[in-house]
């Protein structure tokens, strides 16, 4: 079992654009930022169900291995709208009845809420939990597979922090961005704990990844 | 004739250290920020005169290339180290009696100094003056070949709002600094006039080469 988490972030490291509205949920920085990521095949046919379609390059391989081996989600509570909607009791989240999970997805909320089976294998559970302690629970659940920490960046951030992580892929869009949540605060040296790999796409994605040393 | 700028960056776009002492004068991080831009061959025979040493892949064809085709260089003041030695009439900058550039050099800075000729065709001449006049002074040295803008990152900066930079390659290193000069402050939409491109190195560097868009 390891702990994954995949984001897509600008050269100035912004992770997520500011707060968004009802009308602009993601704000409207968020299209650019996961552009490529959003045009290959594997996010075209799992999420988008357009067979056939999309881009076949590195940028599809990283989106492929995004969905391999996950045996369960945390996320944090803006990533499943409870921001927005936490207030409408009926809220399921943005990606329909059959989320592209297919795992039990942990939501770190204060909010109580029952748990939410949907399609295809997912169910959302509502927890008010310290980092620790919700893993420990995502390990459980995932029965021998890994555990991805889904986002949104500071709940990423946080298990950063407490060096919770064992695999960290950020595709960097080459853009620049200057306002939203910056992926990199608080996190100098981070790269002591890591070996670190960096792999180009023909979108001009810098794919870097942190894979945790394995000490002996 | 092209304006370039090359900088070695962190994934968290810091591309200098916090201000230096006399006694480390480029601050702590400065050797990671750099390290394998210093490790390649062409690093090692042109500034190390260490024949036949240093890497020969990826890194090495961006080092090769910072120092193919260029006419003249502009820089700030502290890259040439004036806001420690400024006081001393004696200063020859970092470089030896042989510094790598073999061109004329403009250094932007309000202190009068006279033009100083080194060996191998380096003359540093000390000019106050706006980016775009520095800009038409070292275009008319470079005769035709490029001009390169030489750092520190404030100094590329200017040059990158004014729009004046033709092309812009940043090699970022796989570390997070969290303090020192932030390349992309205020740089919001960069992007936009440029064409962007990616290529990884072995060392875990990521080349992101912005070209300027030809409007035809």
């Amino acid at each position: 079992m390891r702990v994954r988490a995949d984001l897509n972030i600008s050269l100035d490291g912004i992770a997520a654009p500011p707060v968004g509205t009802p009308e602009e949920p993601f704000g409207e920085d968020w299209g650019r930022l996961v552009a490529a990521y959003v045009a290959t095949r594997t996010m075209q046919e799992t999420v988008f169900d357009n067979a056939g379609a999309g881009t076949t390059g590195v940028d599809d391989a990283y989106a492929r291995r995004y969905f391999e081996g996950t045996g369960a989600e945390i996320m944090g509570a803006h990533k499943f709208g409870l921001d927005l909607y936490g207030d409408d009791p009926d809220w399921q989240g943005w990606w329909g009845p059959n989320p592209p999970f297919h795992t039990p997805v942990f939501v770190l909320t204060h909010q109580e809420r029952p748990s939410l089976e949907m399609e295809g294998g997912t169910t959302f559970h509502f927890i008010s939990a310290p980092p620790r302690e919700a893993l420990r629970l995502a390990s459980e659940a995932a029965a021998g597979r890994d555990v991805r920490i889904g986002g949104g960046p500071t709940v990423v951030q946080e298990y950063l922090r407490a060096g919770l992580v064992d695999e960290l892929h950020v595709a960097i869009a080459p853009i620049v961005l200057n306002r939203g949540i910056s992926l990199w605060d608080d996190l100098r040296g981070l790269d002591e704990g890591y070996d670190v790999r960096s792999e180009a796409s023909e979108s001009g994605t810098s794919h870097v990844t942190f894979t945790r040393k394995v000490t002996p």
